[in-house]
């Protein structure tokens, strides 16, 4: 057995089930091994960003990682951008990335590059196997770093005489250890503030925002008095059915600190104390108030569930009923008349089927989107995490390759699309079941609102590079070409009657969406 | 003056009159600062490969940096493939990358990185503004360095607040240094070598491709009884018409060796002793011959032309006439019948008008094309530096923005083309006179001859992953949603017909050459 297959072995051994691909030369012996390897699905993508969004979307929902396994510094390069925002979702990936063979390096072939430094800057762990031997080894602990709470990116820099070299020794998996709970004093500490505080908050991430724990954090507002929040970006929360309500901390700074202006205790779960996402001229970029007094329930690496059961308990709450709660079931109307942002959301709501897994890199286009599916059945919504915008469709397919059983929907800007619409192609070459909107305003719409904020000077030239309508992208066209069926849409009612549609049929589809 | 229009002013007066740009909130008094800077013409990229690839074509061309201007680490990240492949082209390039306000960094807000660990793999310089006072100067700096030959990347980290705040201070440009002549003693050991040599051969990449520099070498081996090669890859080289020819060194590496097997005296001329691209089990990477003896007529940063002068005056040679040369001037006829890689290249030889500038990322669809292409009129031929696949539509982009007066013909294979394809968009929005011809033959087919060659099991799975007809994609359609007018052929007539008519419009054009 040769390196590469150790590798394979070791990965499959410790969980790994799915690996994202666009494999080169150097890749060529792990590529063969596939065939030898029962247990790893091996898929496609026709540019790297594609195959490590894929990689997050599956992280996210599937609690266990994805493999990569990309060529050299370049094809890394190419992936970067969504590793970051894997990364700030805290999705497990391992990362398998060839490079030159070990003597090859030092002749600084064409394309050579310093593979560990490209990698280091968006990856918690980053290793170079030193002979086929090591590759097993080095893949199980490459796997138990990824798996380590809260999720964490392992790239794994796999030279092609490691790979095809004799022998390989496939690992056993490691042990992932259970999250461990908060110490006894911080739970005591925070549910004593809790039981004094005139205007508490929770603001939550991570796992906080699943079922359970937002079932627990809810009943804990209850009988405190505290408010519950989210970040604005997360990697998952389960919502709509009678899950527990959480209001989403809002993305322009202003807004989010008038929200915090009164909270007299906020406290964390699998998150810090709120920043703006960016700065602007004399305005502070620290959102909670000076006079808001912040602690910590559940660091990332702890037990969030497991926090919030302890705080309920420690407040006296007897009966929890963990997810079950009621909130409004009013499900919007199908709505008429012209597409615009709210009316794309109505019809979102209105046709959204239970355990949906809905994509949200809609950008300006999507911002009545969460409101207005509130009421919808039970469905999981995952966000733009790190703000490099192309998660979108890439983060749909990986989803889908998670859950064949349910219907992804993908709500999704323009400008962000163009960053990675190859992934359209891994859709239609797997048969998945994703449903993508493509909200088209034709412009980098939410720049024109941050060249203002920001004080710059109104602007001919900013006008012209936002502007996406020279020529106009014919999305649904774009589509087809890469073999995915769409349609254009104009009102909000073909939009309804499109995505009830797309939910009937299986594989993907594209509602091109004009607003 | 603000740090931004500071920085604007002193690029332009360092001569950088093109900033091709996917810009951000952090970036937006940049974009503001366009309008009140006459001199810098600022193009959209719809995503940051084609931004620093279309950087890399307007470079080669214009023997000068364009800037690029960048949205954080992310956005660095998805440009890094196509600076991989300037930086082995030896493109002078300033990058200029938006960062968050200094005082925002440690809070690590989600779009945080550390953005000087991304340039670092893919830069020759890199560097952080300090205040607005500072970017003036470092960006003249940048510019500088860039220059500096044989060429480099240069970037610039410009923080939100380097640019909003006041003053910017508006740096002069610095002086570039000539490039230096080789030592004498160089010179003349390498005379006194060629004189004796048995079989000498020079090789040559870099400056030493121009026309000039051809000529002097064309001259010299006459003289000498030298071969003259190029390394399989290169920036640009001035062919056809009445220009020296040369040979190139085959890409598999037995060819390359057989080539050099019987060479007593290799002369390199801006290139270093030739490697394999990629390693293989047991054959050697190294593909000079032991017995060859490896000498260096002029380094990168040394005058090519000038130490190729200086060696024909030593080696007696009275008239040089420099790039007038003789060549074959017998233009194949139309082909006819199928379309296959020889009669696709036929059908470009046939109809290539002079000047035209030739983009080669055609891959394995494009291994007749320079031999069949060397009769025809006078044209540039840049290749695929450094192997990151992707440069071919970016590339193109560039260089019709540096020669709005030349045809750009980009040879395009279509996996890579799949990898950057949003550069159409930016073709058809400039109105640039470029035409694709997109060689479909349907897979990632260089990969399946390096399975094969790796010593890899034949492999179904690898079968799968290299197939790109799952579903088929249709190229003409994706050109035509991008807004450029394109046709699909299945034979080479049409093809013919087609680059012809080509030539006669503007604006860009997509020729699908189904193979």
């Amino acid at each position: 057995m040769n390196g590469a297959e150790s590798l394979l072995r070791s990965l499959v051994s410790a969980g790994v089930e799915l690996c994202v691909t666009n494999p080169g030369t150097s890749e060529m012996h792990f590529v063969a091994a596939l065939d030898r390897v029962p247990g790893m699905r091996a898929v496609l993508g026709l540019q790297e960003n594609v195959v490590t969004g894929a990689a997050d979307g599956y992280g996210r929902m599937a609690d266990k990682p994805a493999s990569t396994l990309l060529h050299l510094g370049p094809g890394l390069a190419n992936g970067l951008a969504n590793l970051h925002n894997a990364r700030r979702a805290h999705t497990p990936i391992v990362n398998v990335i060839g490079d030159h063979a070990t003597g090859h390096r030092h002749l600084d072939a064409p394309l050579t590059s310093d593979v560990e430094a490209v990698a280091a800057p968006f990856s918690h762990w980053v290793r170079t196997s030193r002979s086929s031997r090591a590759v097993g080894r080095d893949a199980a602990e490459a796997v138990a770093v990824a798996r380590t709470a809260p999720g964490q990116i392992a790239s794994l820099i796999l030279p092609a005489d490691a790979s095809w070299n004799e022998p390989g020794v496939p690992a056993k998996s490691r042990p992932i250890p259970d999250r461990p709970l908060p110490p006894d004093e911080t739970i005591d500490a925070i549910a004593r503030r809790l039981q004094k505080s005139e205007r508490p908050a929770l603001l939550m991430n991570g796992r906080g925002l699943r079922e359970e724990a937002l079932g627990l954090a809810a009943a804990i507002a209850e009988a405190t008095g505290a408010r519950i929040l989210s970040d604005t970006f997360y990697s998952r929360l389960e919502r709509g059915g009678d899950r527990a309500t959480i209001a989403r901390l809002p993305y322009f700074p202003e807004q989010a600190a008038a929200v915090l202006a009164d909270v007299t205790d906020l406290v964390l779960v699998h998150t810090k104390a709120p920043v703006a996402f960016f700065a602007y001229p004399n305005r502070p970029s620290e959102l909670a108030s000076t006079s808001t007094k912040v602690s910590t329930l559940a660091e990332l690496e702890e037990d969030a569930e497991g926090a919030l059961r302890a705080l309920a308990e420690r407040l006296g709450i007897r009966r929890v009923e963990g997810g079950k709660h009621r909130a409004s079931t009013v499900v919007p109307g199908k709505p008429s008349g012209e597409l615009n942002p709210l009316t794309a959301a109505q019809a979102v709501a209105a046709t959204l089927r239970e355990h949906t897994i809905v994509v949200d890199e809609a950008a300006t286009c999507g911002f009545a989107m969460l409101d207005v599916t509130a009421p919808a059945p039970a469905h999981d919504w995952l966000a733009l995490t790190g703000g490099a915008i192309g998660m979108g469709i890439p983060v749909a397919t990986g989803a889908a390759l998670a859950c064949p059983e349910r219907r992804v929907l993908n709500l999704q800007a323009d400008g962000s699309a163009m960053y990675s619409l190859q992934g359209l192609w891994t859709q239609a070459s797997e048969g998945l079941d994703v449903t993508t909107v493509l909200l088209a305003n034709r412009s980098y719409a939410i720049l024109n609102a941050e060249l203002e904020r920001t004080g710059a000077a109104p602007s001919k030239e900013a006008q012209r590079l936002f502007d996406l309508g020279r020529p106009e992208i014919d999305f649904a066209t774009l589509a087809r070409g890469m073999g995915v069926p769409a349609v254009r849409v104009q009102d909000a009612e073909s939009l309804a009657r499109e995505l009830a549609a797309s939910y009937d049929e299986p594989g993907p589809r594209l509602i091109e969406a004009v607003l």
